[in-house]
């Protein structure tokens, strides 16, 4: 294996900022612990971002797509054509993530990394082309180690841009017909659960498709058992390649001292797989949501994750993170802006 | 009594506008129910504001602020001057509503309905000089009628003046030391339910301070038991001077039709109240936040509110309504921006 640059150091977290913040926190007029989680929210920031007021006004918003050859075993509810037109649909501004983008004031980057249609130049999209999909992973791995090793790397990149461009929060986002079946494999393979605890219905399977859909994955897990120690080999075994690229962004942005704001469940069992690549990686990840596909409880159960909203979204996208952008940018006012009990003279207790 | 107004009818739902808003949520780019409870949250808006797009842009955000006799009974952590320095700093711009306001481009407006230093003379506050705080309603009730009824009528021309200023959206915050202890006593006479079920911590009582108001409470409750089934009396028996003005102001906001958005543990009682006393009001209240107070979790229960977060606050002011905001903002904006299938050339299910 070439440069194994995922396994570099992650950026250390700044204590003193941390401290400050936390003093800070017990100084501002509200009672002890009265904003509950935005209180440790903000505090946590601080401590990433290395200053004792935090702020999470520049974001950076990526859209990973890819397709997945496992969707011609029939685990999808959508064509997988859907893939490439969702592609066209974030670009001209419809999709659910196009508009939460624009609402937050944030860049929204498109990464085709290889979809069913390589012919498909649309402007806006940068299109990496690293395969047709996936390969079927109930025949043999998903993607070749090289192609695996291009979408780690296609992660990274956006990174790096968005580091380049001042960004406070990363958020990764996802579009692939197929891929919760992915995600559910990897997270199967990864935490040695029940298969039927952490398949679900994804974009609208009905009970018998999600019995077929534990079935396919029952297959592929017995297929690749034997490479299950290995994390990496695993991600290339039944991932995809947009899983892949959300590995690498989420390492690289941890290397670099970027916040991660982690969307629901392919994008959990992505930061998964980066924590389990790379474990101090965790601590700059930020759950934005508990989404509805049953097996996102236990992935975050396994992240000891707390997400911020809990609101049935199972869309993917990132619209999950990018709905909990506000909770972040209102602690971060709240935390920055409220006067402390002196400068208000306002009597702090006990009375 | 003098004219009833609380009683008069609250404004229609738009049958039509819900109608086309739920068709227009099953055409928009998404799997059907991937955007969760922000699907349901932007067509019952529709239905409430007659508009198959609606629109949370114009707030009003009131903060009603009462101190409370039973403080005499030492059942607060914080000294009741606060309520009154408090007022100062939502003006001044150091509390935490007055952050939440500015950042999301609210207007804060600040009513006194009486506190224990009636000398005040803030600028920005309205001082109604209601009484010196209420009576302490372990001894008799917490206000003479009159003074209800002047409490009510501030929250109804609150509500009237965001109608003017041509609000979507209604948020009552209260401050007034000792409120929680009003609250809870509100509720148990109003629910019949364990004192000890419905009594907490407030600002940040030990474990004793919260027996000793389980027992100022149920002393309360013994000496007003004759008057329960009388809704409007009990609130002026064992409420404050916030809570009857926060119970006009969504009355009066479901009869005038602005949208309301309930707080917390205090705002959920009186929003419990108001409902007791014109149920019809129910449809026009949408839940923020559930908080941290322990009797916030049965308020809402018999209320049949799920809220849109839970971040374990416990602050008051408006904060966790104003908190959920941005939630009816983007919810309202994904279903007035996104793209249908038709528009975007997505193809729908099934495959």
């Amino acid at each position: 294996m070439t440069d194994s640059w995922w396994l570099n150091p992650c950026k250390a977290i700044d204590a003193a900022a941390h401290e400050q913040a936390l003093a800070r926190q017990q100084q501002l007029t509200k009672p002890a612990g009265s904003l509950g989680r935005l209180e440790a929210l903000a505090v946590q920031l601080a401590g990433l971002q290395g200053r004792v007021k935090p702020s999470v006004e520049q974001l950076w918003i990526a859209i990973f797509a890819g397709d997945h050859g496992v969707v011609a075993e029939g685990v999808s509810a959508f064509p997988q054509a859907v893939t490439g037109q969702m592609l066209q649909n974030f670009v001209s501004g419809g999709a659910a993530i196009s508009v939460l983008a624009r609402q937050l004031d944030a860049p929204l980057e498109v990464v085709d990394l290889g979809t069913v249609t390589p012919s498909l130049d649309l402007p806006g999209v940068r299109h990496l082309n690293i395969g047709a999909g996936t390969a079927n992973f109930v025949d043999g791995p998903a993607m070749t180690q090289a192609q695996g090793l291009l979408a780690l790397h296609a992660g990274r990149d956006s990174a790096h841009r968005a580091l380049e461009c001042g960004a406070h929060v990363f958020i990764g986002g996802e579009m692939g017909i197929g891929n919760t079946t992915a995600a559910s494999a990897l997270a199967c393979a990864l935490l040695d659960c029940q298969v039927s605890d952490l398949t679900g219905p994804g974009t609208g399977l009905n009970a018998a498709g999600v019995s077929h859909k534990v079935a396919v994955i029952e297959r592929a897990l017995a297929l690749h058992a034997g490479q299950r120690s290995d994390v990496l080999q695993t991600l290339f075994n039944l991932g995809g390649f947009e899983i892949a690229a959300l590995v690498g962004a989420y390492l690289a942005c941890a290397q670099a001292g970027i916040v991660v704001l982690v969307d629901g469940f392919i994008c959990s069992v992505a930061a998964l797989v980066a924590v389990r690549l790379n474990p101090a990686c965790r601590k700059w990840l930020v759950f934005g949501h508990r989404g509805a596909e049953p097996g996102h409880r236990h992935v975050l159960q396994s992240l000891n994750a707390e997400p911020l909203l809990e609101l049935g979204l199972r869309l993917g996208e990132g619209s999950g993170a990018a709905l909990a952008v506000p909770m972040l940018r209102l602690a971060c006012a709240l935390h920055g802006q409220m006067a402390t009990f002196a400068e208000a003279a306002v009597a702090d207790r006990p009375a």
